[in-house]
């Protein structure tokens, strides 16, 4: 029994459920898969040697397309290779939905090539398993095969208290592999089928409603805080309208969609704060006494620090996804909703809007001090260039409608630190589902081949850990920029304490992988323009001419650690200074 | 309270119980770890930046050194990257020693950053799983670590009916990461412990042997076929002593370590049944009654195929860790017993040693006559270098005592059908566990970092798959030389029957991951020598300067492949007509 009618029913109704995207990796066993995604029109079907990187690009895709994204493979290691980017996804709730072909049961756990144990090979990471049996061609057959794609799509989109997320769909595939009867080119039947599904939005119920409502009437001194959640239009104006209900100001990720973008002119938005709470002083003098949190955990550690140090009388946790984003154990409420109807609906029951309160004003003024005393440093230490004026020259450079992927480790912490709010609609995306540096170059590309313009800013680990990553760039004409802060190794461990202590002469083998490559070389091979600069205005023309060209660019910014962390702490000390200056 | 006496414990009972090597990916939470590993001066460590490269190329240099390895990482998608080579380990029995570090119980599936659910994080894939306490430093918590340590160590050798194999640790570490107390640096107590463990053998009972010594008596017709097992010298000697006394020729796959060594001259070894096994007159002339199987499934397709068939009346599968190895079902008897007791015991047991049979002498034969074909077909067509001839160049350039790392795809088929019996004492690896072509360029590297000669055979597939894996053999200073078979994208799925269907033009999309990269510039930035040659002579100046020269080297042999598939398929029909020739 051939599994192309099957394959080709599971495919169509994807499709009919939205999906566009199916990115496969090669193999004989998963060639009814293959071979059927690529025959159906409404699929755009793109291959990848390395499965690793071919799931980071699916995630960066999905990311970018907010839809969900296929990930075939064959059996074997080759589904392992997916692990890292499931394991993000999950954590990031991006659906994926990961097939993967299997042996049939004769040949499992018998010795037979190229078979290991797939069930549940995600293990808790995957929100969905399920293993298929391909091998029916009747209508009843073509139903389920229509009902589990609908299924799977609705499943990977999520449900209340779950969030979208990877699933994993594993096929038993029988030998012959390749279509063979005249009904695996041209099924004798095929229903075209689909099930609609109707995915549900959490509302929180009404007593919460009046409970948040009076929390508003009673706290002055209230922020909205919000992580890396790249939140949707709809969201960031829900988000915004609390705002300015509640008069609290949005303590703003960078990566949190509410830091870029026109709210931002009516909106009081906070984007200093990961550096003036470094002060212990500026930040009891400004912390809240309430605090409202939506989503993920924010990137910034001094704001994690601050509030731990000072719990607020109140922090209310807004969870969609049923994850419990509380690493601090100061929660005094959790409240299960997704974030626009919930701040839409909390918003309705302020009766009475404060308005921007004197307090808020306090807070926003400090925070522009602390802004302004940041760019004027970076102006005044034009020639040089760092981390920080690299971060600064992004966003001076960038034209509307760019997605900025952002590197973990470092680059997102800088950014955190240095981007400041702004009307511009600039997406900043990043991996900060399990903020490992694994997959970014991948997941940039990704994002890249949704059609969205793009910039990766990254460091070298990073940028090595995923070398291979860059094939995609020159097999599927993707137009990318990525800008590579090169400091030979990795420069977070520079940050630790242990770092500091001269004796330690085994920080540097340990700790910084040092490797002294010349990058230039990995453009070559990968056919990228290549630049390496040290000068900020050099680094900005390069910038803009990369957004111009055709293909994939590389800049390379080569840091000095020492200097660089030196830069970063009078960077940090210049803007409490100033901050204290009220 | 520290994890650092603990910790110090732990590695000294490692170092003790015969580890050697640790292979540590860099980061902040896995510091206690890494810092303890490389003061102790029975460790030798080393850093990589990749944890996927840094768990093949662990397994590298276990395969090589038959010693457990021990690998470090941080939390997250770290530990994630460890899969493919874990499941690798798993299924080819290679000890690895997985050590993750973890968030503690309190920043756990609460939105802490880089934290993911690593408990059981690989699933059946992990021996053994064992969540680390390390907070003690009183004595009997020093004697946990110790003992910790050494029962990793068992677990991961294996025992009856397991096998050795990955076992995982994971190591929930609290902040400070750094040394910060003074007994951090220098314990104020120490047991330095380790329990010894006696290994057991699998030993076959009585009644078995006496069954296995009449089957040798009442069978003339008999094969000991072995797949890519890299046996010991003593499993290798005991194996060869069981061949002569039956008489049954040992169907040796390139990698079961029975095909190269001084063995060959006295005994008899079969070495290109994988080509004439091909034609089905051949095989049932010469095919056996009997087949003893020795460890994984053989490589060739050809014996599997003829075995399925004729199937011999009886099949023993000799299972020394419990894999029930037998794809094809056709197994008459399944001895659980390590290889070198069973075939002592059973050798001892033949009171009538039978020597050469006419039948055996057939075979031989008709074995000598397809190698000689091919040899001289081979020595015909001098000019032009495919991976026949690559292979056959291989076996006459490389000197005694080197490893031949083969990855698999095509290069192991190659070998397979081209490399001849020899008494040379090469030892020819693969990643057979479960046939990736992922990590197989730092499996190699991580072979040479044992101290031996290493050259790899391999695809640019495979190449491009673990492209960062290169980056181990600058950073550690390795001497290895990588031929790379370049076809621009896989030259497996030519074999295919559907790849010589014209009307297929979807297939080379889907199935040929052509990239047309120059690898040259691979070889730039990773400080390798490069030479890409079409002749055989030339490559086998550039393979023997290769050998004699510090560092990686990189020879690419481009192939087209449809000629390649054409000199194949001669070179089959060659052996085929000529072995008929009786």
């Amino acid at each position: 029994m051939s599994a192309y009618p099957f394959a080709a029913e599971f495919f169509s109704a994807l499709a009919a459920s939205g999906v566009r995207h199916v990115c496969i990796s090669p193999g004989a066993r998963s060639a009814p898969l293959a071979i059927s995604a690529s025959r159906d029109p409404g699929l755009d079907v793109s291959t990848h040697v390395d499965e690793r990187s071919a799931a980071f690009f699916a995630l960066g895709l999905s990311r970018a397309t907010r839809e969900p994204v296929v990930l075939v493979c064959t059996s074997g290691t080759a589904a392992a290779n997916f692990l890292p980017a499931v394991v993000e996804a999950h954590h990031a709730h991006v659906p994926l939905i990961v097939l993967t072909a299997d042996r049939p049961p004769e040949l499992r756990d018998c010795g037979a090539g190229q078979t290991v144990d797939q069930t549940k090979l995600f293990g808790d990471a995957a929100h969905w398993f399920f293993e298929v049996d391909p091998n029916g061609c009747d209508e009843r057959s073509l139903r389920i095969a229509a009902g589990l794609a609908s299924r799977a799509v609705a499943e990977s989109l999520g449900h209340a208290r779950r969030g979208a997320g990877p699933v994993h769909l594993n096929w038993p595939l029988r030998e012959p592999l390749e279509p063979r009867d005249p009904g695996d080119d041209a099924p004798a039947l095929s229903i075209r089928g689909h099930v609609a599904v109707a995915r549900p939005e959490a509302f929180p119920d009404e007593a919460t409603v009046d409970s948040l409502a009076q929390l508003a009437a009673r706290h002055e001194a209230g922020w909205i805080a919000c992580g890396p959640a790249d939140l949707t239009p709809r969201e960031v104006d829900a988000v915004a309208a609390l705002a300015r209900a509640t008069g609290w100001p949005i303590v703003a990720d960078a990566a949190s969609g509410l830091r870029s973008g026109p709210h931002v002119d009516s909106t009081p938005v906070v984007d200093a704060a990961d550096v003036w709470l470094r002060d212990a002083d500026l930040a009891a003098d400004h912390g809240p006494d309430l605090v409202v949190r939506l989503g993920p955990t924010p990137v910034s550690k001094a704001l994690r620090l601050q509030l731990e140090a000072r719990p607020p009388a109140e922090l209310v946790v807004v969870d969609p996804t049923g994850d419990w984003q509380d690493p601090s154990h100061l929660a005094t409420r959790v409240v299960t909703a997704d974030v626009a109807p919930l701040c839409e609906r909390w918003t309705s029951a302020i009766t009475e809007p404060r308005g921007t309160s004197g307090w808020t004003r306090r807070v926003l003024a400090l925070d522009s001090r602390v802004r302004e005393a940041l760019e004027g440093a970076l102006i005044a230490d034009l020639g040089s260039l760092n981390e920080p004026a690299a971060v600064r020259a992004l966003c001076a450079s960038l034209p509307d409608d760019t997605i900025l992927y952002v590197s973990n480790s470092m680059p997102i912490r800088h950014l955190e630190a240095f981007w400041p709010a702004s009307s511009s609609r600039i997406r900043v995306l990043a991996n900060r589902g399990a903020n490992g540096i694994d997959g970014v170059t991948s997941s940039a590309l990704g994002a890249a081949a949704s059609g969205e313009r793009v910039v990766l800013l990254t460091g070298d680990l990073a940028f090595l850990h995923d070398l291979g990553g860059l094939l995609a760039a020159i097999r599927h004409g993707l137009q990318a920029t990525v800008v590579v802060l090169e400091n030979n190794g990795g420069g977070i461990f520079s940050f630790l304490p242990v770092a500091a202590e001269p004796e330690r002469s085994d920080f540097d083998q340990l700790f910084r992988v040092s490797h002294g490559l010349d990058l230039s070389h990995a453009a070559d091979l990968f056919g990228a323009r290549f630049e390496r600069t040290r000068s900020s205005e050099v680094f900005r023309k390069a910038l803009d001419s990369s957004l111009r060209a055709p293909g994939l660019s590389i800049i390379e910014v080569p840091i000095d650690r020492d200097a660089s962390l030196a830069a970063f702490r009078s960077l940090m000390a210049t803007g409490v200074r100033e901050g204290g200056r009220a």
